[in-house]
């Protein structure tokens, strides 16, 4: 199927959002760097704080900025001439790479509590950073099993995919804001003298970062969202063939199945129905981009 | 227009959707006072910390349940049969209302901070959540002027409503993280014997009051995100009436009309194109029902 050739609408403004995240991601992993060396321990692995200090470094380069191109990457219209199957791998290749990550990076935590006698899971941080890491989890294992393998019946694939995109783009926000908690609690814990009230210039520097984060955040679910922005689907799977043909067997957007309707049976029959299922289907076909 | 003749898909759903989503909020709203009353120094204004206390509770109660309330009103289906004016003025109400109730509790804060000659606004959370205050009050403002005055253009609601739907979501989404950075300030400044690693019934409260949190944010978000769920459109401004007809003037959704378009001369004389226009038009009609 010639994707490529298909042209993106509004491609400048695209391209420049996507070099801002870029740019903005970028800058918040430096960030956690300057933070980490300049004015903390630096890294190591033997349960001291240069060991905590993994934490936020790979939370920001794997769960936050990592797990954000993983989101966008079925956008990036250079791509779109690359089978769907490829670009599958690439995103859960990406997801488990920041899965992995944030594992590490939590073990890191763990370890350093366990050297140092301080209890472990007692803040929402941490109840809410590890459900996000078991959810993160179940999606990333979901995701292969229903939409990696070619196992899965179509119908089931399209009524999961509205729940396979809401989830990831709800546990990215998620991500975020367990960033910022512990972001706060990182700096409450550490600023002693002068303390986080006072704003000496690491308060300031991890302030910004958790801006940046923010607007990483924010950038990443524009692009998301932005329906004109979707892969498109196959050429041979648009809108204007006959209802019911399928072009690519096991793609969600090159089907017209759909399980969730009550009234499947007359969907066919009736135009209402067809513009309905088709607006559905285009739906599918946004969504199965991100 | 006879809004309320159409049917919800899966109603049911919707219902229970909507009550777990009420209960969870009323449980957060309680559970903010028992916080304040029973572990706390209760509601006072008198730059103690009661004063202080007001910030959680009308956050909780304004800023969180009242915003969330307010994002999805338009999609309760009892509604449809009201004109679409009418939920415009709840819609900008209820916003009205969050935002008041947000700036008092911002007040009650800074007289605090000032009674006890505690610094204003140098953590994460006082820079992201005035950020959010204020991102909320122009979202507001410009809301009013651009889609409940009779003045703006047709072309100008069609290209700001995905801007306004977005910057909404993206909103809601950011005072809910704010809010969990609160918590997890106020645990670690108000517990010291025990201290909040120490797991202290108020701790424990607290972080189930800030799962709830996210769990009523992710709720709203799903319902507000569901194509099926929408404000249906006018009856007679369907996809099947000629295409460039407007069946009331003012209405985002009952217009053909896209500014964003650059190909717009020849819109209408392409059947892909009118099919891609046709989607918009839906999407914006989804869109302006939130």
């Amino acid at each position: 199927a010639a994707h490529g050739a298909r042209k993106m609408e509004n491609y400048g403004r695209f391209l420049a959002l996507l070099a801002s995240t870029l740019l903005v991601g970028f800058v918040s992993v430096i960030l956690s760097l300057v933070w980490v060396f300049h004015y903390r321990e630096g890294l190591s692995w033997d349960g001291s704080l240069g060991e905590f200090n993994w934490h936020p470094v790979l939370i920001i380069t794997g769960f936050v900025f990592i797990q954000g191109i993983a989101i966008i990457v079925y956008r990036l219209p250079w791509t779109w001439k690359c089978s769907k199957l490829l670009m599958k791998f690439i995103h859960a290749g990406l997801n488990t790479i920041a899965m992995i990550l944030a594992i590490v990076s939590m073990v890191a935590v763990f370890e350093f509590h366990n050297a140092k006698n301080i209890p472990n899971m007692y803040s929402l941080h941490s109840w809410i950073g590890l459900t996000a890491v078991i959810f993160y989890s179940l999606q990333l294992f979901l995701g292969f099993a229903v939409f990696l393998l070619p196992f899965a019946p179509v119908h089931l694939r399209i009524a999961l995919m509205p729940i396979h995109v809401y989830l990831g783009l709800t546990i990215f926000a998620t991500v975020i804001a367990t960033a910022l908690m512990g972001i706060t609690e990182k700096l409450i814990f550490a600023l002693k003298n002068p303390a986080y009230s006072a704003s000496p210039p690491e308060a300031t520097l991890v302030n910004c970062l958790g801006i940046l984060l923010v607007i990483f955040g924010s950038l990443i679910l524009w692009m998301a969202s932005r329906p004109h922005w979707k892969r498109p689907p196959a050429e041979n799977a648009k809108i204007l063939r006959p209802i019911g043909a399928t072009a690519e067997g096991t793609e969600v957007e090159s089907t017209m199945t759909d399980s969730s309707n009550a009234d499947k049976s007359d969907l066919r029959s009736n135009t209402e129905a067809a513009r309905k299922q088709n607006i559905k289907f285009d739906e599918a076909g946004q969504r199965s981009t991100m």
